[in-house]
């Protein structure tokens, strides 16, 4: 392809930007996974995760997309035929439970309007109508991907707990894991699942489990046939640094040296900078007159943020505008938002200036697509940033 | 770790010596997966991978340890219940095997001693004796990493065909493809099973599927649980260059470039380079008076050496000396070779001269361990070498 | 050092932000520089340079830094005691004629306020008064780093054309290569030097010196002592693609690549975005109430803008500021501009959002430290940007 | 170019195999040569150099090639017309003493037949003849790269002495520094000449002067022409981290690094790896029968051994073979040698296993080319390398 001058601007809700650092500390040699070299990487990844996830207890780390941490939590805790609980929050949620019927397991959604995060007086009421503890787990996406929208993890938790159920509660992080405050055991998360390509900056190709003493139990009991998503091999190996197959070990090159920024820069500053930077989306967003998707003030996404369009404008004819002219690529809308809404990724590895360059960005593409607007939103965006700052 | 000057060998049966030109491919910014400019990257390597397959159907990658592609295998075909049949050439068909049985399979192990390939006329009998067709897929290994023994494929599928039996053939091509002349079409194989990391040229994170016409009706009708390996799903959207999860986009950069490379040097010639070196190979080992585990000479494998050590020495300490002093990793020996065998590399992107260090690196290890041996073997490789090639 | 979210803004007027591909092309094993592969890397850099000087005639290639093809020009053209003429534009000419003394050349320098390029009428009557012809090169830099001011060059040209007089035109394009337009044939320039840390996007460590014909023939007639930086024996060794003593081998690796990069997108193109990017700056610059180091707007460069800092505010302090919150590198005041004036790099491999984010950053750094200023500079860029686009 | 399989290996005197640690830290974004990032490595490196170098006094930077750095250890303390004194060992020294002549300067050259060292007897009786001190400098090559053979250093330094004269001892260890014991400050050298692209495992493109007391003094009465290679401004600047012009930053990031692999494997430790691979070297040419061109086995260099090929074969057609067959490049024979001697470099990111591939490629070279010699060198090499470790 012809050369575009500049950077490209990956403003898509991830993959994020991969830093420098992370891409040449996989641009590196593989090595013998079976050698005392490769031992200490291991131990070095699988107790950084620890950190990340907030948690004492094990994280798996799998050779796979984030989608087969899905399927990893659902097949080592489940029965054929178990019923799980969802929640329609999004197209995320929806790809998820999808994938639980295909494994055999029944679903019970409750309906949603895709602009609010799953409501914990609900999962009570469910749950105390399930008096037969038909319900083996309960699935809910932390951030939803595809609208911007957060879910309150800890009142859930107190919903579950109020109806005295035994469920087990399972967390996708994929999009805010190491961008959104996260706390796999203060908040009682018997499964967490993430991916690399977000908030860990890495290139995507990893996914992880992070497991709560419950889910270990229920995963002795389960009968759902698996084999390369079996968490006891994963578990005995990764005790000595070790992996049941060959784990990708570039990618946990990338891993080890991504924990490390994360480390250097400290968590609740990684969670401070994502609020500043999400707030700043925000207030462009309310300059130029354009509804989120997210209703409620509370559940907005410091990770993403999503648009709609206004009525008449296709956002992939937008996009389109965007990433021709100034070499920014922007989320699309999935499922039935596709057309209506776009995304704006704000997380990973990113600064005030590239939030910068990416506002300017949208609002540059307005005027060139002709899309109504207010001007100013990017203006309003450094306002709030330099007050915060100064 | 301190640094140890100069290049390590890395001469176990993969993962391989990734060329540089393959990681600073990898080492470039993830791009959007739902891109122009991705589409155009998929459909390069999806089209690459054809070639190497030699085969005109489709080529699946998962972003998965090979392992993955195993169970891809297994589950996008076959039902609960279903018998598959399996011949015991090596470690790595138990473990097949194992995944067989945690998925719900029956497996039909015929037994062997770990040195010779599969029996196609015991295929054949098998078959023959099978009336009901109660199997319904036969696995077989191309090229035994555990042991340095092949199969002839095509004597395989004669057999199967001898006993008009409707069983599927899988082959695993984990260490041979792109090092052993393998043909996907012309043999009638109805999925081949491999990996990233050896005669690829990649760091490990990729695996394959390659699929025929049989096994494609087959999948229509499979039962089994799956959906992070649905090939179905896969299908659809590989026709437009994309893939229906994140992909390990990365390392579909270091994929097209590897491709590309394989393409430059061609592959009869990578093939004819592979077996020299491994001519070469079994000279020095018939030269130091150690014995291969393949027995019968027609079944050596061209991807790596299986040598068996001295009665009352350990492979794990002679291996531990040679890491140590030539910063050098050999393979262990695996299952119950562990201890009696190691095993030397020489596939990927190796050359003459990596050759030569790799087997000094042997021969100075016997000597510094103490391993009785005939001097010499390092010697009669080159001598090799240096006819074939003049 | 500890890590910084997301990616530095380099926007010193050079070096510039090296592109992904440059550095990776320079991340690659060094090779013979006596072999046929070197051969043509040699070719390739030494013909693509040709088209970015505009010239048919030789480009050479220096492992130094532009300092050093700034002495090459002079030690290879002149003799001990000779006169050259020079025009007090700014910084780097008052660097580049105290260099002419240390080797031992008399400098006649007219004075000048560091804010316009150079008198062509000036140049004209000077010479005429040199009825002697003593001087023997006329010093001009094109594009000032320290001032963003251009120099007129073809009128420099007909300037001395009009008195003629032999002297040598020696220019410096160190800043002004591949970002503003320069011909070193069709504006009869006899000896163009420039670097490679600008606008050739390349880490520094290479120069170069295009030579005209009458420069050739100086050459020949000086005497000025001179060993590495003889344009003989590189001429002679260049013809066959090699030098006369080890080269930068890997950074022509990068050279190569960058000049495949400004051919891909065409050099009027560059220029064309470089304008378009300086313009912009422009706007916010005016839209701030600061002022231009530049006074004539024909002499504005493409490159950078030099900006003075209001009265009682110092640029020190004010870019320590932009480093330590938006993690932004602004060019510094240099020589009696010191801590009057910041400059403002925006050439290279730069684009319209690096450039939204850079004056983000500007202005949000006024706010933060306190400088006065009217706001809305990026806001007024933007606007000019989006307008030129659509 | 197409592909060709596995490692080159580059078995010049020069440009060495860069280790991918130096690459790597060398692909980086380059920064502002005048922050307090750079500071920090430019200390760094300057700290580092003087453990390489053995000295506690100033070592100084350029960005330039090796011969760079010959012609600052000129220009910075002579005066023209000043008479240097050199020995004819070898094509450097030749180069050097001709660029002693292009700088004005007047040599006494003292024949030698390129197979021996500096014979300090003779410096000695050189310099008590010179009774009114008109030699200034003397310039010792301390490993002739071009014959692989050393001169005794301290040696030189005792007949200086003996003769009680003021000249100036300026050493070249372009290719023996960190692969060659060398001492500046203990043997009493005034000048020491070095470069990044041989024991330094960098890419060429950064050359060194290490400065005694009385280099320093004379470099303040020097009258020779100079601005470039100006040790005054370096100082001054050094002092504070920096460089008087810009510096080549991304190769400096290159130096730390392998600075800091020098300290990893310790000084000693790589002096003993260097001597013990040489050694190998000679075990195998004595045992092919070919002449080394160093006579004196106290001389023979540990960085390259330089052999003679058998009459009536020509080291061109020979190294070609190699190139084309093995994928490895030679030394060529330089100036009068050319045509008679090839040469193999040991030195750099070098180790056993890598020495045994390179004299097999040899030897697998003689053969393929036809060269006479006895076989068994590479064997003879293996057996004394095991000797040695075990």
């Amino acid at each position: 392809m012809a050369h575009r001058p500049g950077r490209h601007f990956l403003q898509i809700p991830g993959p994020t930007n991969v830093p420098d650092r992370v891409l040449r500390a996989i641009d590196r040699s593989t090595i013998d996974h079976r050698s005392s070299e490769f031992s200490g990487l291991g131990k070095d990844c699988l107790k950084g995760l620890k950190a990340v996830f907030q948690t004492d207890g094990p994280v798996i780390v799998y050779p796979s997309s984030a989608t087969g941490a899905w399927e990893a939590a659902l097949v080592n805790t489940l029965n054929a035929g178990d019923k799980v609980l969802a929640f329609e929050t999004g197209y995320f949620v929806n790809l998820w439970t999808q994938m639980a019927c295909n494994l055999g397991l029944r679903v019970e959604m409750i309906p949603g309007d895709w602009r609010h995060g799953v409501d914990a007086t609900k999962v009570a009421e469910t749950l105390v109508e399930d008096r037969g503890h038909e319900i083996k787990a309960i699935m809910v996406v932390h951030n939803e991907t595809s609208t911007g929208v957060t879910t309150d993890i800890p009142a859930v938790r107190r919903g579950i707990d109020a109806a005295e159920h035994p469920a087990l509660l399972m967390v996708d992080t994929v999009s805010s894991l190491a961008s959104i405050d996260y706390r796999h055991d203060e908040w009682g998360v018997d499964v967490t699942i993430s991916g690399s390509q977000k908030g860990m900056m890495l290139p995507p190709g990893l996914s992880f489990n992070a497991i709560g003493h419950r889910a270990t139990e229920a995963s002795k009991r389960s009968s759902l046939p698996k084999s390369y998503w079996r968490w006891a091999e994963m578990l005995e190996n990764n005790s000595r640094g070790f992996f049941p197959y060959t784990p990708a070990t570039n990618l946990l090159y990338g891993l080890r040296e991504a924990l490390a920024m994360l480390q250097e820069e400290g968590l609740a500053n990684v969670f401070a900078r994502h609020a500043r930077l999400a707030e700043a989306t925000r207030c462009a967003a309310r300059q130029w007159g354009f509804e989120m998707v997210a209703l409620d003030p509370r559940e907005c996404s410091n990770a993403l943020t999503a648009l709609f369009m206004p009525e008449g404008f296709d956002e992939r004819a937008f996009r389109a505008v965007v990433l021709d002219k100034f070499n920014m690529s922007l989320g699309s809308g999935l499922g039935k938002l596709a057309g209506r809404v776009f995304r704006i990724g704000h997380l990973g590895d990113f600064n005030e200036l590239m939030l910068a360059g990416t506002l300017a960005g949208i609002e540059m593409g307005f005027q060139v697509a002709g899309i109504p607007h207010c001007r100013g939103g990017a203006g309003a965006a450094l306002k709030y940033i330099a007050e915060q700052i100064a």
